[in-house]
């Protein structure tokens, strides 16, 4: 399985969706909860693998749609478990405890669903670029199949219930992962994320809450569940997401008017170091790919691929580089092999570019 | 002349003598002074219009070796008398003040003669690598075909007379251009220097006295010049200069045998950089060429030749950059350019290498 995942990498990677450039992926995620038992918090073993053993019926029933895999953390080493967390498709939190953990992961990685996480299902999924609705309409259906043999609860006033208040409703997050280096070097970052704020929305770093922002990437999603509708959370997200890019656009052009030579500069030292490093530790590759994505993003750098870009950001993370070297190492080897695989795919791009 | 010099880069920059990755040249200079004339510390300008007119007569007179050229620093607009520091043929003193002031510079640069500096005359020649006794025969020849038109100051007891005392007796100040990375890098360097300074010898920046250490490269030069014979000297100073390659090759089998990835990775960045930077200063390229030339040294960088580092490291100061490109250009200008220049002998060295 996850060597399947090492050779095919996730299909929010190609960076083929609209505004990918900026927008690297959209999610969505639904939390449910099935009735009669006790929530994750105060779960007992015994709720926890009914729970399990539930949620791998309705998996099955609903093969149709769901054609995936389910795997269980328990049967997971060290690796196995940062490499998903590393790919988007885990929370940190549900790899902290393996006890009856299960994730199900569907065909090329749209759709995976925690079992056992806060709530009882969360249900993700995960699109290339600005495309909340495509993923809004995967986890949606998802929802529907698991609905067929599950019992969720839900309360007419309220709406679904979830172990934390704040996914009460909707029990729904969606989110985008934005790359914003321009307003990052114009300094106007800072302004842009206190009036996303003020709109209700968060904003988080790479691996979401209360991680720190690596290679100007921003997590944007909503705070409010309750009291809203899906469509309408989704239809905001999408309008300041594309007002972040409108502004990012125009930190950009600014940069390009007051700044070119410095600009340019900074980018093709970003892609200098990275086709010519020995040793690249994974922050500094974040924020050197960074330069180079804008780089690609203003048509400085031509010859490479977006696609190239994002893989090379997930797999110079140190649970994919093990992965896709097949062997563990600790932080020094890993930090030389990332600097050889990191000129390979960079080689190889320009080559083929 | 100039536009001749910039076509056919100086002998001692081709990178050809003994020892010459670490050694980057070798130079000797006798000062000499005309019998019955003051010495130019307190000459009139008539005094110093008759020096210059007998040493061009001299000069003249010896055509069948000094078959160079000629030239008067009133001639020469700022950028001219910069390129000619630059190229290391006269001191910045020389350049300060032009009144009566004159320069020969013989075929490719070995030799040439400073009028009215200091001295009447200083007579300097340089060569590729370890080779002080190549410049020293050539320094001798000249003095000796200036000697049939010219008597110098010559006392029995002292030897020749000079402006300065710290230069009687042989008149002769020999120094080699040294490149020390290796014991920079191991934080060695300040031991080998005491002790060379304990053994006579002066340590000084890239371009003489009182200048900046940049790039690692050392000038390491006597001190003394009464009481001991000029082959004494030169003898003395190849000995001490061999002692500080061994010093250097012992420091960089260390960092190769103890750090060898961070080596490796310090000096690809350099490589990297230099390949695609859009803005350099000339400060910042002597230091990243100085780890190019050290990656040259220690075999980890191959495609590249020792002639176009040494190239890089002259036509990236400011006059050379300008005379190369035929244009005036203010600092940021330069830095551009600069950028653009190395990355296109850089490209062109591996293209051909």
């Amino acid at each position: 399985m996850f060597d399947d995942m090492i050779r095919h990498p996730a299909t929010w990677l190609e960076g083929n969706g609209t505004e990918a450039e900026i927008v690297l992926s959209a999610r969505v995620r639904l939390a449910r909860n099935i009735s009669g038992l006790r929530y994750p918090p105060i779960a007992q073993q015994e709720d926890r693998e009914k729970v399990l053993a539930y949620a791998e019926d309705a998996i099955t029933y609903g093969k149709d749609f769901l054609k995936g895999r389910l795997l269980y953390v328990n049967d997971m080493d060290i690796i196995d478990r940062d490499f998903l967390i590393e790919r988007h498709l885990v929370s940190p939190e549900f790899m902290q405890n393996a006890s009856a953990r299960g994730l199900y992961i569907g065909p090329e990685e749209k759709l995976c669903i925690m079992i056992n996480e806060e709530d009882h299902l969360r249900i993700q999924a995960i699109s290339s670029g600005l495309t909340i609705e495509d993923s809004f309409d995967e986890a949606s259906r998802a929802d529907d199949f698991l609905s067929k043999r599950l019992e969720f609860d839900f309360d007419d006033e309220f709406g679904y219930l979830t172990s934390c208040p704040t996914n009460v409703g909707t029990g729904m997050r969606a989110s985008v992962l934005i790359h914003l280096p321009g307003l990052v070097l114009t300094r106007d970052i800072e302004n842009v994320i206190s009036r996303i704020t003020k709109l209700g929305l968060a904003v988080r770093g790479f691996y979401g809450e209360g991680t720190e922002v690596l290679g100007n990437l921003f997590q944007v999603s909503n705070q409010t569940t309750l009291g809203r509708s899906e469509e309408d959370i989704i239809e905001s997200l999408g309008q300041v997401t594309n007002q972040i890019i409108d502004y990012e656009n125009e930190a950009r052009e600014k940069l390009f008017r007051d700044a070119r030579d410095q600009i340019e500069d900074k980018i093709w030292r970003a892609y200098g170091i990275l086709s010519n490093a020995r040793i690249l530790t994974s922050e500094e590759v974040m924020n050197l790919l960074s330069a180079v994505r804008l780089g690609y993003g203003m048509g400085v750098i031509k010859d490479i691929s977006l696609n190239v870009i994002n893989e090379l950001l997930l797999f110079s993370q140190p649970a994919h580089l093990q992965k896709y070297l097949k062997m563990k190492m600790g932080a020094e080897e890993r930090d030389f092999a990332r600097a050889k695989l990191v000129r390979q795919k960079l080689a190889k791009s320009v080559a083929s570019g």
